[in-house]
């Protein structure tokens, strides 16, 4: 172990979850109580609080607020969509970090984001080295769409998981319960990868979910699944669709564009459509079939529905910025702390592992095709048994009358 | 207590609740206990099973099961929106149902419903009345919308009132987490009573809800909307507003369909708005403001979501049914079960009584003006203390593998 002392900072980036400030807990509570780090701040906004020298001290934050972070969804320190100019080309905001982190002696860097945050670490990392500043950059990995490289899965992806197939039973039970014909297209997130949509896929394996799941891995073809819904809408009077929000047709156009893109697909008033997926799909099959449709985006509800996490997902999520503190406080740096899955008796656990940034930035992971089924409209059984394990276990939640008692920080200024 | 010994029916109307079950638990186990009860029938799909003569015999159900109906969400015995005819106009439909329940000699009807549902009632029970055919007809209440007269409350709002404050405190987290500006609009249900836009209130009560709120008891003025959003935006840089689907404006025009309507409120490439009220108030809002604005319809969700329902509810669900059927039993007729608040030393307790089905029928009961604020975009104290008991206490809900375990029925007809 090379001891290395000095103030640390951690930030959390993109698009929030029900569990990134578990990740951060992880790596507050183990940095308090570290004494090679001396003081531990928080960057207001991500790397844009480090830029403008927007730093809480976390160290005057109260114990039990701090903890209540295991439960209290979206980014508790703020996050921002920033993306750092290539050093190559312009480091005049590398140069403003640097000088930030002199002035409060920062040795320890602690990045809470997706693709882009690693990217973010892995040249903050570089550029660190390149000037000779000794600071360990560490990424904790989060996000809802589970599309990072070279991890077994991602914080914040069981909880959301959890969350839609909940919703999808719940969903299922209410659509089917009138005895005129009905039709449901249920959208949820995933631009690139299908993680989300294959995850209603558990409420279809307990006998209460969608008839059909298209993923945006595979090729929408909208005549196909026009059929398959007609098909079904006759044989049984009721079709429960989930769709993620970045399928594509076979010329790479999201379906969620066709209104604005001119794709022909107008209603009966000649109205193109706008709107999210859900309603384009939704008016497309009312126009094709007549039938009841009812669309129904998920929205931001699966991303912040701490009230409905996965117990798994938090431990792993406080694990993960926990380990990202002792890993430097080892002399680890431009690593992001990444999970490997072991079955043990069938039993399944979740250890750490380390691997450099650079095999995580900008990279995305999809879904295995041979995870979806042949005929593209739903998920294996190999699905199932990667997404299952990771939704388990209630939140042990604080309740005020019934209602979530989120963390309150103080956020001091330094 | 008047004996009268024979078969009960028992069904279920209307849009589903969270814990519409419970009430029809509470009333099969009663009546499955009772001996003057000799067999209990359930209708499929509400009076539709009846005039189908579609019954199922509850007691061939496994009672573990039957118990699981506690946090079943949606309509177990399946639904229907089916307005009898006056029976002054056109009779035939009675008379077919007087044939079925000579047939099975029921002599107790149980109606699980809202308005439309007792106005059945209580056509059947006068038309039993006068045609000399002793049978004792009792409305059990529910809907979301809690708009049932002559009741303090009724069951299901409860349970929706929690899911939409405790998703309103989520979504407030997340909607404040980046560092630009955003307005964020969530539409409820609630075509004519605002009971459920306002239980968003709960949030803004716990500090993390909407700044505005809208209900349809109030006119709805979309420059004033206007204003008071583009003032909080200059202000805070973020609002998050909530609004009821049935807000309308001076005229009585449905914003929600002020595409439809053509009131000129097109998008910037000449669309009218088609999609919910969210959809169509965050288009307007972004055509006025050039912010980055997120519609969000909470959809059937805030209607099912069994597993964040409030154990409050689920108990005076399964008491509103259970009542229904010792009252029948002890003579009473032509009645629905209705509550009563007492609140004892600042403890909320809920009581019973029976009201005439004709006081119910076909009137909606709206949120007093007085509980909304002065400004009309929000709701007051009075309101937070109405339904803040309602939603306590978390339900004690079976899982496997940390998913809902609704109850499996046989539905074996008779």
């Amino acid at each position: 172990m090379s001891t290395l002392k000095g103030a640390c900072i951690i930030g959390q980036s993109g698009g929030p979850t029900a569990v990134i400030n578990a990740s951060v807990y992880g790596a507050v509570k183990t940095a308090l109580e570290s004494s090679d780090i001396t003081s531990v701040l928080g960057a207001a906004h991500g790397i844009k609080g480090v830029l403008d020298d927007v730093l809480y001290d976390m160290g005057k934050e109260d114990p039990e607020e701090l903890r209540l972070l295991l439960n209290t969804p979206s980014s508790a320190l703020g996050s921002c969509r920033y993306k750092l100019k290539d050093p190559d080309e312009d480091e005049s905001e590398y140069v403003r970090i640097l000088e930030v982190f002199k002035k409060y002696n920062v040795r320890y860097f602690f990045y809470n984001g997706g693709n882009d945050s690693m990217d973010t670490c892995s040249k903050i990392s570089r550029f660190m080295a390149k000037k000779g500043y000794e600071c360990r950059v560490m990424g904790i990995p989060k996000t809802i769409d589970n599309d990072l490289a070279n991890t077994d899965h991602c914080p914040g992806f069981g909880s959301a998981a959890k969350y839609i197939a909940t919703s999808l039973m719940e969903i299922y039970k209410d659509s089917v319960v009138y005895d005129i014909g009905t039709i449901t297209v249920v959208e949820t997130m995933g631009r690139h990868a299908g993680w989300l949509a294959g995850s209603a896929g558990l409420a279809s394996w307990f006998g209460c979910g969608p008839d059909l799941i298209y993923l945006p891995e595979r090729v929408f073809d909208i005549d196909k699944f026009l059929s398959n819904v007609k098909e079904l809408y006759d044989k049984n009077g009721k079709v429960l669709v989930v769709a993620s929000e970045g399928i594509k047709d076979a010329e790479g156009v999201f379906i969620s564009e066709y209104g604005s893109k001119g794709k022909g697909y107008v209603d009966s008033f000649g109205h193109t459509q706008l709107g999210g997926l859900a309603a384009i799909l939704a008016n497309i099959i009312k126009e094709k079939t007549g039938a009841k449709v009812r669309g129904i985006e998920l929205s931001l509800l699966q991303r912040c529905a701490a009230h409905i996490a996965s117990q798994t997902d938090i431990n792993e999520a406080f694990l993960a910025g926990e380990t990202a503190v002792t890993a430097a406080l080892s002399g680890q740096t431009g690593k992001m702390v990444a999970f490997e899955r072991e079955t043990i008796n069938g039993e399944y656990k979740c250890k750490t592992k380390l691997i450099p940034l650079e095999d995580v930035a900008n990279i995305e992971k999809k879904v295995p095709l041979d995870w979806i089924n042949p005929e593209g409209n739903g998920v294996t059984n190999e699905f199932i048994d990667y997404v299952l394990p990771l939704i388990q276990g209630e939140p042990d939640r604080r309740l005020e009358n019934s209602l979530p008692r989120f963390a309150k920080l103080k956020k001091i200024k330094v």
